[in-house]
């Protein structure tokens, strides 16, 4: 029970969060004289009449988190944000399940974007900004988990980030709160940049809101079936493709720019790595597509970009269907499914600094094939990597992997072909979107899923989104024997 | 030139060895009349004529290689039988490009056993055996490789396996010798012991003897277009799954059992990890198929063990076209390309240790996670596993992966859809031999693939068989400089 109070304590700060974010739909309802303003209020107040024992959970000692209830409070608060996000989908929309209710508010938080909803384009908007609401909410978490809590849980190699304000010691706690607040300025002001730009751009005031937020989230939850390609704007599609690229950057280097700092984002491995990877397979696609394919360039150009990068990022946007673009396109935007984004950004996927420091090892591993009694020792962005880093880094893409397989052998025992079970294994757990074949491809619906798919893929978007390790150690027998 | 100088040494002992592979093919011919003699008889006498000068090689100082020749050795000595072998290929079957044959051949060699000849069952018996006895080279090429080089190497953490027999200092030498004698031994025998068993179980002699060689090299050609289900006999299916397995297991142990030690096969953590693994895919997919698909029991359990087998031990023999027993199959089937045999044996793909390793490294984590200050060490057949074995384990894996996702990349370039490029990739990286989909899955022929895929391909062969990093130090300038 000592372990379990702060854990508790911590949910009535999530549970208020939520009560505050069932504001802005009731209000949009109200203004429609939609039926779903009694579905946000219910779900409001009862957040609120849940946070009361939550909150009285603290007891007298002082706040305290151990490694261990951070671990608890990770997943739990992702539990119940997922819970409570399914609760007005499941209330406000006929003939739906709880099983796509909750499928579609994990996709939400986890900032997946899969949906399995269909007539997006007639939807109550109160639920449409709902959904867009709990992708922005699962994207500042996300990074806040990223840079506050990961490196200091030894997660993936995450504490190669490790800064100061990962420390969790009473000194420091101050400045990490601090942090915390700029990071939650620097999200909601490149939310409203792009809002606006999107507005600017054309699209309705409603629509830029919600697209924002999902475009900053990289989350991918689009107000029509037909995702950005319903806009038929390559102005919108090009300003899309720059704010995901923006919001899978570490969002950290962005707090050191409002400092007037600019050397970090410009010298930084990551993002160098990733611009970098971003503009070649861009650049080959849509060669091949224009010379191959015989398509305009700038035609080529735009989609092949702007799908490129929503894959990347692990947005998930689609402005037509990839999957038709021939045999070499459909292998790479597998791929892509696995890269994800920078390390503490909104983006999924195994990361980019994972690539980067794989690489370096197998440069050095050769060093050391041939000059055996050599030392090599390898550095990041100026960082010493300790072998125990090297280790958590390449474990974690064999963790990711092994997932995905785990999870592909569920789905096709649930009767999917090969490629469609592959495939989105590998969508959920990369927390990107869009799939390959028929089903969960960016032309697809995941709705004709049996249930037990369903289920499998939710966990996996979950595993996905708090790193595979920190879900699974809840499992061993070790964590809970105190 | 002073380091070449042993390397074309060593290859005027390969050229001799090639040149009496040549006999059997020629007596065969000339036994049936058959006009592919004089292509034998040319092919010995090139050999012959080649190994002079590679003889003068030598120089006066005694031989003595160093690391850097051992790569070179291996690489060099695995391509030159390749070409070899593909000659006789090339000249006695009309019609055959030299693509097609280097693929066949360099598919024997690597014991892939992915072919890309049909009508093989009214074929000229002297290519057949030459095609089986290519495949028996390098079953035992690659044993001895694992046990007496690879340590050496450190290569992908086959120093777990070192023994004193992998060290190659003057002392050592004669033992390390007698022990490659002691392989070839139990080699020689257990191919006896195959022969025999296929003959009694009712294969024509030639049969037995052609399919005892491409079993007990896990290579997996065949006499006949159909593979082994053209005998219909469930016997001779049992006898093979018995013989494939057996091949798969360390061959180390069976010196050890002829010196009267049953201990070590026993209790050998990966051959037990091996067996239950194989047991349990098994049971599984007969249950699955005896169930889901109301095959009966016997039938199920036959074809299910002998396929699965053939597939793990990266055989690739098939008894009926598995890829229509469901999409759960052939996800299974997918995924055991990769898995492969025992290292020390004749079989491919990543092998079990390494995921057994894999395991122990994710407990281990989960175990630091949860105590920070813990030290946790791993011990792998009563033998310390160091940190730096531990990263040479998980970064073969990682390179695995990352060269069949690069050869599945070229693979779709020349057209291929995704399923046939990952699975002919996966299948050609881990020597296995059928993938999935029409064209390379176990009813299709590789044939028709175009020559750029046939060529990727076949690279992608030599690379897996030599465990990819021996032959990649060879394309990076450090090696080369001295």
């Amino acid at each position: 029970m000592v372990l379990l109070r702060p854990v508790l304590f911590v949910q009535a700060f999530v549970l208020l969060i939520l009560a505050a974010m069932t504001v802005p739909p009731a209000l949009i309802a109200e203004w429609h004289n939609s039926a779903t303003l009694r579905t946000f209020l219910g779900t409001g107040c009862a957040c609120l009449v849940l946070a009361v024992p939550a909150f009285m959970a603290k007891g007298k000692e002082p706040l305290w988190l151990s490694s261990r209830q951070m671990y608890l409070v990770t997943t739990v608060s992702w539990c119940v944000v997922s819970v409570v996000g399914a609760i007005p989908l499941y209330a406000a929309l006929p003939g739906t399940t709880f099983t796509d209710a909750l499928f579609e508010s994990v996709s939400g938080v986890t900032t997946t974007g899969s949906t399995v909803l269909s007539g997006l384009d007639t939807m109550a908007q109160s639920i449409l900004l709902w959904r867009a609401l709990l992708q922005w909410l699962g994207g500042i978490g996300i990074i806040v988990l990223a840079i506050a809590v990961l490196p200091y849980l030894r997660i993936g190699g995450m504490r190669l980030f490790k800064t100061e304000s990962s420390d969790w010691s009473e000194k420091r706690l101050p400045r990490t709160q601090n942090l915390i607040w700029a990071i939650g300025v620097v999200y909601l002001g490149l939310s409203c940049i792009t809002a606006l730009s999107y507005w600017l751009a054309g699209m309705g005031s409603f629509d830029a809101i919600v697209h924002s937020m999902t475009t900053v989230a990289t989350g991918g939850y689009a107000n029509y079936d037909a995702s950005l390609g319903h806009f038929d704007n390559p102005i919108i599609l090009w300003l899309s493709s720059l704010f995901m690229l923006l919001s899978a950057l570490p969002f950290l280097l962005y707090v050191s720019l409002l400092h007037g700092q600019v050397t970090p984002l410009v010298t930084d491995r990551q993002v160098r790595g990733f611009l970098l990877f971003v503009v070649v397979v861009t650049v080959v696609l849509s060669l091949q597509r224009s010379i191959v394919e015989h398509e305009s360039i700038l035609d080529a150009l735009t989609h092949t970009t702007f799908n490129v990068i929503s894959v990347i990022t692990t947005t998930g946007y689609a402005s037509e269907d990839y999957l038709t673009w021939g045999n070499f396109a459909v292998t790479v935007f597998f791929y892509l499914t696995f890269v994800g984004g920078c390390s503490g950004s909104t983006a999924g996927g195994i990361k980019i600094f994972r690539f980067q420091i794989g690489l370096m090892m197998l440069r050095n591993q050769m060093r050391q094939m041939r000059h055996v009694q050599g030392v090599f020792t390898n550095f990041y962005n100026d960082r010493y990597i300790t072998d125990d880093i090297l280790r958590s880094v390449i474990a974690f893409s064999f963790y990711f992997t092994l997932t995905v397989a785990v999870l592909a052998l569920i789905l096709s025992m649930c009767g999917l072909d090969f490629v469609t079970s592959l495939s989105a294994a590998a969508t959920a757990v990369g927390n990107v979107g869009p799939g390959l074949g028929d089903i969960v491809g960016p032309a697809g619906n995941f709705s004709s899923l049996p249930d037990a798919a369903k289920w499998s893929l939710t966990l996996g978007m979950l595993l996905g989104r708090l790193e595979i390790m920190t879900v699974l150690i809840l499992f061993t027998p070790t964590f809970w024997r105190t």
